[in-house]
């Protein structure tokens, strides 16, 4: 199968967006397979999706070939093709749910990405990772060594040409630094329905306050913790029956659905951020 | 606030569709509001909606200058606008339910049609549909009056210039006569997560087979009982502890809340029939 | 059918409590229909909910036989019939969504109390609720007036013989002389997935933060807004595609399943406080 | 914490079963921790599981003085406790997402019960299995060798002391002989929510039958295909947009929650046979 062109754009709404950029796929024989948009009406902004058949047309053509198109229309865009997935890294502590889930989903083909490296805070996961022929990097973190050790982190995302970082429920907050390395390209899982139970202990905080239904969070990592845009999230029910202990474990199954489907999009590049919030295309 | 054109189109799946479609209503000057897509690979055909601000275009002329590009790419077509809701006939039995949940939507706004008539075989839910200011017609059924009493349903549906009609637990099953007359264009609620316990009595059926999950489903109804294309299905937990008795209450949201979906799309022409299955936008 | 008994009860967590309760039932003849418990290890606290056949054990002497057994385990005990369903006052703003959705729900019996008053800081109401046979009273309330309308309000309620009250969309703040006329019986529903978005426009505050999930909460009114012991939660999906107007819509359906839920479990004796939790039998 | 005790009760319906055996646990200084009945009408018969902290009492004693309590009541019972797990043995053929969640959730204390045997009709699996530390057995499985190989099968089982067998998307029906040797203790998990799409390719028949829901089912194997006593059930919504190969990604999920589902309740004796229902303690 041919690879498709994926092409995203996000730009000021007006008359017209849609009909220049399906015109000029449509002059030059390419085939629209799927395309979602959003007008967003706060903000006056238009999000828009395309995947396509190229049909023969060479890249660089149609990379040099849109762009004015993309000036007239103030788009900021991206064209990309099935064929280069992006790159992704996963940091982890020791919980394995999340990693493993991520690992076996990726292998499976459910997440169109490359994971060509995980580093952790802690050792445990080590014959895991390299079980899945991934390379494992054990980074300790303390309050004096993390900048030193953030550096080295970034070095290593750098050598590994990655696209996004996973926090697959890693227990250490990234310095502004590190984020500021990918911006809006680190995914994180909160084990809370934020913005309910954000911070630490989130089970405990559920189970104190009585809530009938816990959940999960995977949003990008901004500077300000839990706090940045929410990509998916999904719940479960609890009951007066469930210990911290029970609602950790049903939480886990939530964490991972969540995660995953967060990873998957923004491995598609289905998501947008437009301030606090996305818009998420199925 | 201008009224929105809508505009519905199935045809062959191939290139250019979008572009010729939006590239239409550029032209003019309109500006999508909304649109959605699909391609479906198993029938090759193309199904599209958009919805616009025609900004000033007259109506007549959006009508007629479409027509040559639906020739073009053998569309199957139909332009409304949000002004022209369509008109749903009711018919009902005994169950009060989903009759007073549809004309509760519609009152609040959630359903965009006009319900000018509701039809029931027995007399009972008069005074609730007429305390809604909507005419009721007690139209009882019998093995041999059945022909001539659908004749004259037809005859009010028509009078009413009814464009689709809403089996809201309507206890009879259509002749194939009514039928013809509104095709895929009535809308039936089965108590049963099809193509689970079809027929009679599906609340028993599940409880006998010790089912843990119940639902409902919307479907167009055809000449095959509880076979039409499916619209809309959603279900609920069942335990060992649910007599039949729960289940039909438990059963009683569900349906509700399938059969206004349904209802609240198919208003909106985001149902589209492909052979057995459906597609709908959201 | 003979009315069953329901027996709850509340104590420190010991053994032989239920081995005491079933005993004391079993030596009169009285059949178990139904029983649910629960050991909360955090309080130390026993859980008890019976269901029985009497089998025609007078009611008095069962009341007067078993204060020595409570008296025993220190327990906080009720014994009531289900002949004698408790009764429930509603007060209402101006949506009429929860008010007509409870209405209907206890006119077909899916909630086991008595409604015979409803009262509303409005009069918009009147007809729906005369409507069904039932007593609407219209007490405006200014911040001057308030103290006395709501003296009026307790004058109503204990006129009626009311047992608890439901806030259905209830746009105004009960005070803490009227909370305390009905301590931990006052049921509140709250269109957010509390603790998330507490006081106003919980859905402007759910579409500005972006959330991916809405839901909604019923619980017991407290001197702290919306802040008291949660009964009922749900949640529904939500998208970048939901307006504040699409969530309203959307979460109108879970306030009234969720209020629904409470109100017929707090009607049927399943509900326990514990602390700032609750503890609800199925 | 010392070891539970865990008896399970069936027996014809009638008052004081309760009270005798709490009487009975009462009397020895045991405290009930954790306890669910259920009468089920429609057949006059009463389920129970209690599990108590047995306090020192020694347990062949227990075993033993409680039998004339069970024979007055015509009881089927079992007393085990929670330090003897049962032993399960897997059955697999190449997919391998039920069995990675199995062994990853058994691993995790999710699922009490030890697993020393994997059997799979592929070699496929093995280092997967292997790697968890657990007896892999390759009995390839051909019309003609089938007797001849469940015989082997059956030998493995009872070589390894298992109690329950769980087919994880197993792609051989068993035969009678097997199936004999563990009567309703062979767990299976369908990808279809039956009845609906029993047999093969359930997601093939969804597709094309347009369901909007799609789910799994843990049921109890029997001589009828996909036929036996159900114990879990889920769901997760399809559309239109969903090709049959996005249904087998969506209902993986499903399966695995299904399953997982099913299985813990199955090793903590949670699950009761009723004809062709089941009760399931929470």
């Amino acid at each position: 199968m041919e690879p498709h062109g994926v092409l995203v754009v996000t730009c000021p709404d007006r008359p017209g967006i849609v009909a220049a950029i399906a015109g000029f796929l449509a002059e030059r024989g390419a085939n629209i397979v799927e395309a979602e948009q959003h007008s967003e009406r706060s903000s006056s902004t238009f999000f828009f999706r395309v995947e396509f058949e190229p049909g023969g047309i060479p890249r660089a053509a149609l990379q040099r070939e849109f762009a004015p198109i993309a000036k007239r229309f103030a788009m900021t865009w991206r064209l990309r093709f099935t064929d280069q997935p992006k790159r992704m890294a996963i940091f982890v502590s020791k919980y394995d749910h999340c990693l493993l889930d991520l690992l076996w989903r990726q292998r499976a083909g459910e997440i169109r990405a490359e994971v060509p490296l995980v580093i952790s805070n802690h050792p445990d996961l080590r014959s895991v990772v390299e079980g899945f022929g991934i390379r494992f990097e054990h980074v300790p973190i303390t309050p004096e060594t993390k900048p030193d050790q953030e550096r080295r982190e970034l070095a290593m995302l750098e050598e590994c040409a990655i696209d996004f970082v996973v926090l697959a429920r890693y227990m250490q907050v990234l310095s502004p630094v590190l984020l500021a390395g990918f911006p809006l390209r680190v995914i994180n899982v909160h084990h809370g329905l934020l913005p309910s139970f954000a911070g630490a202990r989130p089970y405990d905080q559920a189970r104190e306050r009585g809530v009938k239904v816990i959940g999960a969070t995977a949003h990008y990592a901004t500077e300000v913790l839990d706090d940045g845009p929410i990509i998916a999230q999904d719940v479960v029910a609890a009951s007066h029956r469930d210990s911290v202990a029970d609602l950790v474990r049903k939480g886990r199954d939530v964490e991972r659905i969540v995660l995953a489907r967060a990873v998957r999009a923004h491995a598609e590049d289905r998501v947008f951020v437009d301030g606090r919030r996305t818009v998420v295309f199925a």
